[in-house]
């Protein structure tokens, strides 16, 4: 059996097909064009998908379905995009419009659709550092913090469209602003944004920190890497902005324990490149904090990187 | 179809029979006797039940099961009782315990465990304020904070038992210490005894507080509903209070609604008498707090009071 997965992005399209365990058999790559109308984003979709059809020679019976990651709010159960940060998009009922489509060009294929950081921890349940679990939550630490749930193998993201916000929750009451307006959210501490946000700071108020030095005197510059690198040379400054954002992290994760206890908890995005060197303190300071001091969830690295969209789009029609 | 559940509390036993709506059409209680052997604990239930089924001369087709909630963490697929904090109970396999009774008595009849939080949140979700729900939060404002997730009609409490401890997600990094030895949880602030702490505190620092008054100037006297009642009557220390108190409250929902997006959220427990003098200052702040501002979970007060665990418990075996 073979599936298609289409990762939807503000930059990129990418269509691929895959087997049944989650291998990228073949993909192909166009760009969005984000400044185009929204209906012919997916014709050119559909039009790559058609392509793997026929290079596949596939007919409904050897195909599943067709699923699709989106940036933004989806409601999958209906088949409606409700809004797309990246991408202008704001009701658009996905589903009815891909099936015209499809009748149009004589393809009889259900399609599937949910947010596109759900499809990512579905794809690294399938086929990723989440292989052999069922219940797995993915925290993306990037320009901001993405979430995902699994529960019993399929896509959690709350009875309404649009829940798993795990970046937003509140860890820090009256904290620091977030760019999604509240005060004190775990993305306002644990992003890559808010290590370089605080990096800058510290690297102006501490003249003689290696901050300074490695990113050549110019704050622009700035990166996570950074301050790790900086840490991993024994830089006191650094050495304290990484132990802070590895404690807001964990108490971000510790929450996410005490109420999903799931079996496994992965990082991805650009901080997750740190790997045991954030894991390892990550895991000691959770374990101080979860209810009971009991720890049972295992903490890792995500390993798909950028595939785990379009895999855990292609498995929406397992 | 009749269903038999079973509320274990650290003081009392209750027992009831319930039909398919929720309704209890008998109950008895006893005292559960903490001090005695947990397996007399468990032969006094069998006993109770056993009174219960020839009073309504039911046969194993006439029943679907016996459902228990039990305070403490509970593993309800493997039926084990981990731990519980108010009955001395350590690695308990009641199901097992409760198969090998039921053949000396005779009785054929499938068990079901659950914690009796969630057990509440199932039972007002089948006959309380949850009614026509699927998908429910309710947190639990008493002495402690105590939460329960159901998930498309069924109590979600993690993969591995002892999830939905709603109350233990910090809110405020390090802040007031928590029960639980966490700093800063959302129990430290939104539990009844967190509002006694504070009032106790202004109580002292506002001698001419109504807070004084209306506990008799004996601070031991104080209560959440004195902070309450002295708000309505204008008192300016209180109405601080209870403004303060809200807002964490709201910090809590808003984090809950962020990442379940449930369809209803209740609140029960003794502060939860407040009602729309809870609820409405609370939904004002909570909108102000959730992602993009969309709050579609609708806010209210559970209604069933100490039956929703009975309940619950019984509705276990639907």
């Amino acid at each position: 059996m073979k599936y298609i997965g289409v990762d939807l992005g503000g930059t990129n399209i990418v269509v691929g097909i895959t087997d049944s365990e989650g291998n990228i058999l073949k993909c192909y790559t166009r760009p969005t064009i984000t400044t185009r109308k929204t209906e012919e984003i997916f014709d050119d979709i559909i039009d790559m998908c058609q392509i793997l059809i026929e290079e596949f020679n596939l007919d409904t019976s050897s195909l599943k379905g067709i699923g699709m990651g989106i940036p933004g709010e989806v409601d999958g159960k209906k088949g409606i995009i409700n809004y797309s940060n990246n991408i202008p998009m704001k009701d658009f009922n996905v589903g009815s419009y891909m099936q015209n489509l499809c009748k149009k060009v004589n393809m009889d294929i259900p399609f599937f659709f949910a947010n596109d950081a759900d499809c990512a921890a579905l794809g690294e349940l399938v086929a990723g550092a989440g292989k052999g679990h069922s219940d797995l939550i993915i925290l993306t630490l990037g320009t901001g913090v993405g979430g995902g749930i699994i529960i019993n193998n399929k896509i959690y993201s709350g009875f309404y469209a649009g829940g798993a916000e795990l970046g937003h929750q509140t860890i820090v009451h009256n904290g620091e602003l977030c760019t999604c307006g509240n005060k004190g959210c775990l993305e306002a501490y644990a992003s890559a944004t808010a290590l370089i946000r605080d990096a800058k700071k510290a690297a102006i108020e501490n003249p003689s920190s290696l901050l300074n030095t490695l990113s050549e005197n110019n704050l622009d510059n700035m990166t996570a890497k950074i301050v790790f690198d900086a840490k991993d040379q024994k830089d006191s400054v650094a050495t304290k902005l990484v132990e802070d954002y590895i404690e807001y992290l964990a108490v971000g994760v510790a929450n996410l324990v005490n109420i999903f206890k799931p079996e496994i908890l992965l990082l991805s995005g650009g901080i997750s490149k740190q790997e045991e060197k954030l894991t390892k303190p990550l895991k000691e300071k959770v374990i101080t904090k979860v209810f009971g001091n009991d720890l049972k969830t295992k903490i890792d690295i995500a390993t798909l990187g950028n595939d785990a969209g379009l895999i855990g789009a292609a498995m929406l029609s397992r």
